[in-house]
């Protein structure tokens, strides 16, 4: 028995990557996508891809979708309008899911400090559990509600949350340098994703100053019971899907050489999506590309006092729509990896 | 009641591709995988992406797994190996697949001119079909041999067939300009696979002589029932998958405007995982990245008297290991899309 | 003594490249550069790169830049625009580059099937020498308005012209198949132009229809002495620089095996920027990267009866802002090369 | 008047660069060039891009090249075969400079621990200034012998050695995490350098075991008057050419808002390659590309206590080729930027 889908904000690369997951998803079935600048449109003139999947499909607007309603909402718009259409996608489906930022912070005081303006429904804050399941799936249980979490906060908490739970690094002086393929930014016409731009080329950006800063903080902070700063540097790198974070944090006294390592083996000895890579080798981005997995890796540096760790992801699925669906799935009962089972290609 | 595979040279992408496809097919199960080279090391050391769907395979030799015999074997050797182990695999399993090119022509004397010797098994030729399902699909049902064709005339071929079966354009004067992907030439150590050499660089190469010009001719010939030959020309450019065939052909003469399209969709309208685009719109690699589907498209140039038609495919999958797996479902009488469902990737 | 220069359409990627080379020239300083769009900001706004080369110049309006005039105007501005501004420009300056196509075809009455639109000032047609100096080095000395040939043409003319002009081919038949990285296409927001829809992609575009036609066509039209019509395809592929033309036409009867190369070597034995590899090599976009030089092949192919050609450029350089520089070179007297002796990188 | 030069191991990439960019030299014109795998092949069949530039010159081996001796010569080395040839090679020319780590440590304990093997001539180590001119510029005026950075050090070093010099950031805790194009590995057939494996990826590498790391300790060591430790992290990523280094410090008691800044306009004001950019803006791989510029920008992040700098060459030029000229010239008396004029693509 099939639950039915909606989409709003279908028509961007984590709505369309939710398009592709759900395509081959046992239990869930797109009933509508809603486009606004694309409705009335076949989804398959934006995402020629797409065909074989969605030979019928066009984009609806949002308002047509909403007035539908569904089984579960995805909601894949840009940071700012959830919030906004919270109420409305809630009456319109029991479970909504939104891949914005919009419901991620537990704070309201935190929205005008990053994201520049006050958040319009501050009552519903800390009630939308945080969507990363390695660390809060027993609150994703049943949820009727869900914040799935940035593309950069996933990959650096699934690196540095086993650390800092395990008190292995001290909360001072954390450090995050994440390196992103260009489709994190969205299908969006601006200068520096152009390919004679982006192509060999890096660049560091926002730092100091990127809005996910605040959210890998917060989840931080919960594990190690005090509140901490994270110096977090975003790059571009000429690719097109993946994250890459190396995290780096100081040992704390007493920690041996087995101790970080043994904090990974516990945290992810069972996670269905999470590969633990054995010492040596470290997460590469190509060997997860289009899937919801995640290679993590870690090692204690005693001549300098500090572990480092990395995690490699899909931006654009285990960092926004594998991760959705993924919550999708516990929050009804379903199998964990119903849809997810994807292999990445080798080369 | 899942069938046992095994795949001869499952250490290259094409044998690597061909354990990511049957990881998720519901009918045929990897028994065993050889690769000489790496024998007795995981599957995973050399394709970390295989972590999750293998994790306990390691690759055997080729002489242990033909005495395991399967129910399907796949070779993906070298080329000129396979003729020599035809009668071994053939013995060691009810079904082979070679996707070499050593059954694929049926004229013994080619070899000696493309491919520089003697064919060790000339009486095998002619008896394994030539595993384009497209034109051969009758001649595969319930096969035990097949020859699994290859990248370049898969691609050519879906863009050429139906002009030249419908006589659209004439025999003589046939040119194809492809494009391929780095992947093609395999996962082995030439200064010219090099990322630094490689990128930002486009090239022709082997002018004139590339070894599956006579395939391409081969199969022309059979549908246009004359002798012909075909101007081929490969290029190297920088990407991983993918590779597009952009044909050229003469018009026959009172042939009107619509009858190239016509010719398309009367081959391609009911094929599963052919999509002809709309008039106006041609094939993209990166529409078809990672599956075994192909785009097609065609125009005819009433200014300079010629038909242009292209086809986009993964040179991996619908040019490897996805054709192979397409051909071993129709030779079995399963469904021929099982396993192969897969949605491609939108950016 | 330093001539003095005017850019009128710096802000563009072939602006840009004049800039670049112009930095480095021993007899030509940039005096002025308009950009109306960036008009008051400093170049290096834009290009970062010029930091060094221009770190006081800042884009000017073109009313400022024709109303100081200069000894040279280079005109890089989009199609169209360069027709309405000739008259200006020539008063401005004693010479006066295009870099569009406004003047590059002899026959008014093309604009209107190519362009859209007719010429704002047919007189002026054919007064303008096409500035291919490998073909039309006499017409360029002295010469005091140049159209630069499209970056295409200039690929397919180098491949062509040797044959063309021997009678090596036949006029009818001819098939020029294009590669060009996507910095062709300027720096303009479109979506075809992001990484993540550029990259891992090729496909051809303007089949049969691409505005860069007519101009081949002309120039091949004048060395055979008879009308023709080429079918030319271009495509993109995932590279920022470069353009290959991969050229075929039919042999005409009683051509020897030598012919064709023959021709080529009278060509460009002597041609201070184009390299006739030895055979069996074929051009690279890499070899001619960031430099004014090309590298040309041909081989006649007997099993087919046809000649294959190609040539590789930098698109923006010979194929744009180089041979612009060439021109000038010419029409002033000076060294062919000055400023335009740049070693390519090796990778 | 010219002084000759030979290269020590030219057909690799470094050794290219010195000869693409030497080509250009008013004052140094090669005399010869070994690469012994390629002995007797002109430089041109290796690389083809310098044919305009070296249509003439081939490959001698190494024992040739010592007998004939130069002016300056230019050791292009693998690490550890400069060290058993200094001897002969500075009897050979006046001037030696090994791109080599060779010389670049001077404590000859530190080889075995980072390199394996004992120093084949400790007591040459010391001698041989270390050639990064932004901090080392009076011992290298006349200087015979230079030890020519490594890549990752340059980038380093350029990003932190104000900071530490001014005291800005403390000692303890540095974070080096930097990212580089694939062509740092230079010109040989491993799997990783492969473009289907390196396309797409980024991983980091040797994560605190870098050879490059005793290099950055040594020379900030030197600054701050103290020994201290690095965390340094190199990762490689899809591109062809180029260095970026994110570096990440604790600021020091006290310290205000401006002085990191300061600091760098101290240290870079005068400087003939390297850009301070304005505030807000960092450094971009792009916009160095083929050049000996360095990009460079710092931020103090009180929120976090740290401070942020950043530094981009090109990983051939600044990084090895570029830089090793730039010694030259100073040793020689020459322009600092003689034959160094470069002027970076802007796309």
């Amino acid at each position: 028995m099939s639950r039915t889908v909606g989409i709003l904000g279908a028509s961007g690369y984590a709505g369309a990557e939710l398009l592709r997951l759900l395509a081959r998803h046992p239990d869930l079935t797109v009933a509508w996508a809603s486009g606004d600048s694309s409705a009335g449109q076949p989804v398959t003139t934006r995402y020629p891809s797409l065909t074989a999947a969605y030979p019928a499909l066009s984009f609806c607007t949002l308002d047509e979708g909403l007035a539908k309603g569904a089984d579960v909402i995805f909601m894949a718009l840009p940071h700012g309008r959830s919030g906004a259409l919270a109420a409305q996608a809630t009456a319109a489906a029991p479970l909504v899911l939104d891949l914005a930022a919009d419901f991620r912070l537990h704070d309201a005081a935190l929205y005008p400090t990053w994201y520049g303006e006050e958040h319009p429904a501050p009552s519903e804050l800390g009630s939308w559990p945080y969507g990363l399941p390695e660390l809060h799936r027993d609150e994703l249980a049943g949820a009727t509600k869900v914040a799935v979490p940035g593309c950069y906060p996933t990959a650096s908490l699934l690196a540095l949350a086993p650390l800092v739970r395990a008190g292995v690094i001290e909360t001072d002086g954390i450090v995050v340098d994440a390196k992103s393929g260009v489709s994190g930014a969205g299908r969006s016409l601006k200068d520096n994703l152009l390919y004679a731009q982006a192509d060999e080329n890096v660049s560091p950006y926002n730092v100091g100053g990127h809005r996910h800063t605040p959210e890998i903080e917060q989840e931080l902070a919960r594990l190690a019971g005090t509140d901490l700063a994270v110096q977090f540097t975003p790059h571009l790198i000429p690719m097109t899907r993946g994250i890459l974070a190396t995290c780096y944090g100081r040992l704390a006294p007493g920690v041996t050489t087995d101790d970080s390592r043994a904090c990974f083996e516990e945290a992810y000895g069972h996670e269905p999506f999470v590969d633990l890579l054995p010492p040596g080798q470290w997460p590469r981005t190509r060997a997860v590309a289009t899937t919801n997995r995640a290679q993590v890796a870690v090692v204690t540096d005693r001549r300098t006092g500090r572990a480092v760790a990395a995690a490699s992801i899909d931006n654009l699925v285990k960092g926004a729509a594998g991760q959705a669906v993924q919550c999708a799935n516990i929050a009804l009962g379903l199998p964990e990896t119903a849809g997810l089972d994807l292999v990445p290609p080798g080369p």
